[in-house]
């Protein structure tokens, strides 16, 4: 089970603590005798009650890996496990509630929860509370020993017969392994699923055949059109055109817009805009770019062809370009959710970056921010990369003051996800608010033409000028779900919601 | 201290043991202080009394990283360390024996030493027993924590700021890292030495950032011209080519020289003379291999550009030309020590390998063979992949029946280094000699012509109708060094040569 660790959040600052890593325990082999036909042969050797196992969701809705493990789990009668994805798409939310309800599923760490999920988890049917962790903190929680996996089922669209294999080649292809390495190499049994069986040595190796137990054929492991679909469209709506305007106002006016520079955009259909009014700021004032992190899309990998950007580091591709470049640009580096984010080893990338653009279903006046529950309480969302890229020495929240008629800039979010220490810059469609602790950004962005600041409480007041302020919602006393900071402290907690 | 595991070898047989890895301690950082210009410092800062410490060979007899830290080490006075680099070579002598004189280094793990150290320590100059092992199994005895190492001096030809760097650029480039991947992955502080800082990041990172405490900029890691010299000349010797020559028909006669076979040939003249008779027969046959491995020549990586190879699995680099290939050729893998030959992980290159060429010292009537002692009993050798490799299918033995007054071909072997059980053929410039274990190949092989069968024994008895019997070498009761075989078990040890 899932190791709790349930001292209090404190600080944004990480410090330097001493980490005994943790390291798996494995069964030597020739790997001979490693290539199988039957899952359900496999899944009933590895799994037994009580158990950790874990999932990639680099596949996104594309996903049939998770569905045909666990139907064979919940068929097999084991109970009490822990299920700890990188994290969980629509696509798998009805075998997770049917695997809640038979007793197979008992904890589960994420990075988030949708839809009917959701719902359910916040309608306390989950026996204990789920853990929410970043992607770095799923590291962080790996490599320190907290989340033991002891099976990880791994869908991969290629692999040979020893369990080498890469995320760029066949059908289902969806580029970086990024947040599956840490479980290839972490977990004690690690199950390869894959529908395409290539020659032995298969090469690159992001896993290596060293790291796995068996290779599953299977028919199909993932829907090529669904894998790179949703967040990636590009947006037409004016209100998002503006505000990824404004951003980019914001970035190339910053003291950080100059040679060598870096950042992280995202996937959403404003940060996609951003990208697109960076690349002309880029080659308006001959800048370039030292590097692009993150989920990384065509808009970026574009850059990177162009020579904008000189290197990309790539835990997730969000769409088939992306993935297509990683295969044929050297300076794609793949690279796992440790280096990309864990703030418990040498150096993760996010520490490195100048800028980063992250999203918000709320932010308060307080600058904490909320990209999990809805205004409702209701779990709906993720945490993803939020706390931490939001380490970034500029840190940018592009968010609607209002979504229809809900407020996006609040009093108090409903839940905090990435506490407002860490955030520098609100941007919304009215205007910005900068953090007062930020007096240096203040001064360079507060003469800006078009570019309206206000204090982030004048843009509450505008929110509720607008929406109205919202109705406290009213829960039980049972807490359904605990959302970690990414050193492991616990920053919030999520209540079952009443009725 | 390096663990004792004292074990006595029983069986060529792995077999599937649980193993429970073993993890680096390390303190967490962001990374952004890691660059610094004294080396002494980092010394002082990071090497205490007792410790491991450990370096890679990469850059063979053009080392210059070893003798400038244990220079320091030295002088500051530290005492009681355990040496533990991947392999000591002949440039490193002179700093060793001074460190042993001088109480600082007190016990030493190696692959193999040669020259004045070796007779150095044969002389009973070190307090405690060198601990010989392969290089698959000094990664094996890293990753189950029988090497424990405190701090890792490695030298790159590039890195970043931050620690990301490979053996491909600068001018001190040796191609794959493979042996310093494992220090990298599992000492507690790893110090980089670098002369060629580059911006940040650095891609491919085959070390990365994550794993690196420090990066200390110097003036020159090595020297270039005697990084891939020594081994790799291309024997014009005809004894060698004749040799050269059987080798390369027992390979195409035997079972194993069909479409997507793999070999792993080594580094000495009549290796690189079986690569070229090996080439022609495989265009003539129109047979191409699925990998080579092992530590790669020129020779083979022209195999790879020609397509007669499809991959190489690229532990370490001989030649620059070799070194070269690994950055523009993408089928060419760098792969870790442990993928390459840990009997204790899930499946290494070594165990998939067809034949495999290797040399000796001395090989006995039980096929036993010598790498690492003299036939006057003094240490001179290495076992680099020698008993890893010998897990092929067929494992060849290349070598002459006598050398100048010795003979090669013994009654007993001084120092058994790789059991006879995984030898199977002995090929020498008057003829060969099967395992009789083998009863398939001498089935294939008896009817070749003009390669002569014998028994081993009767060869030995040519060898010693030669140069007749050696004079049985004088002991001390001293062991000055054991031999592990790759799975922890003393296979043999080393006495005191007396006088």
């Amino acid at each position: 089970m899932t190791q709790l660790n349930l001292k209090p959040f404190q600080t944004t600052e990480i410090g330097h603590p001493t980490i005994q890593r943790a390291a798996p325990k494995l069964v030597a082999t020739t790997g001979s005798d490693k290539l199988k036909d039957s899952l359900a042969e496999i899944v009933q050797a590895t799994v037994k009650d009580g158990m950790t196992i874990s999932f990639h969701h680099h596949f996104r809705n594309g996903d049939f890996v998770f569905n045909m493990v666990m139907r064979l789990i919940i068929d097999q009668g084991i109970k009490n496990l822990t299920l700890a994805p990188s994290s969980l798409t629509g696509i798998m939310n009805d075998l997770v509630i049917e695997a809640i309800e038979a007793g197979t599923v008992t904890n589960i760490t994420s990075s988030g929860m949708r839809g009917k999920l959701g719902e359910f988890v916040s309608a306390g049917h989950l026996a204990n509370p789920v853990i929410f962790r970043s992607h770095g903190g799923r590291a962080r929680a790996i490599e320190e020993g907290a989340i033991k996996i002891d099976v990880a089922f791994l869908g991969v669209p290629n692999a040979d017969r020893l369990g080498n294999a890469n995320g760029m080649n066949g059908d289902a292809v969806f580029g970086s392994l990024g947040y599956a390495l840490m479980d290839a190499q972490y977990a004690n049994k690690v199950v390869l699923l894959t529908d395409n069986i290539v020659p032995y040595p298969n090469t690159p190796a992001s896993i290596k055949q060293t790291q796995v137990d068996y290779v599953v054929k299977v028919d199909q492991v993932g829907d090529p059109d669904k894998i790179g679909s949703g967040a990636t469209r590009f947006t037409t709506d004016p209100k998002e055109l503006k505000i990824a305007k404004t951003v980019n106002e914001v970035i190339t006016k910053s003291p950080y817009f100059k040679e060598d520079f870096s950042f992280q955009t995202g996937s959403g259909g404003a940060a996609l805009a951003v990208t697109r009014y960076l690349r002309q700021a880029m080659l308006d004032h001959n800048i370039k770019a030292s590097f692009a992190l993150g989920g990384i899309t065509k808009p970026t990998t574009d850059l990177l062809k162009e020579g904008l950007v000189r290197k990309i580091m790539d835990v997730q591709d969000f769409d088939r370009g992306a993935a297509e470049s990683m295969h044929t640009n050297a300076n794609q580096q793949e690279i796992d959710a440790s280096w990309y984010a864990d703030p418990y080893n040498k150096g993760a990338m996010v520490d490195q970056l100048d800028v980063v653009i992250l999203s918000a279903l709320e932010i308060d006046t307080k600058f904490n921010v909320n990209v999990m529950s809805g205004s409702d309480g209701v779990i709906r969302g993720a945490i993803g990369g939020h706390q931490d890229a939001a380490t970034a020495k500029m840190t940018i929240i592009s968010a609607p003051l209002v979504r229809g008629r809900l407020a996006t800039v609040v009093p108090d979010v409903t839940t905090v996800v990435t506490p407002g220490d860490s955030i520098d810059v609100l941007v919304t469609e009215v205007g910005i608010a900068i953090n007062p602790k930020r007096q240096d950004l203040i001064a360079a962005l507060e003469n800006v033409p078009g570019i309206p600041v206000f204090t982030i409480e004048e843009l509450q007041q505008k929110a509720a000028a607008i929406v109205g302020n919202a109705q406290p919602i009213e829960y039980t006393d049972k807490t359904v779900a605990l959302i970690e900071y990414r050193d492991g402290t616990i920053i919030d907690a999520i209540k079952q919601v009443k009725d």
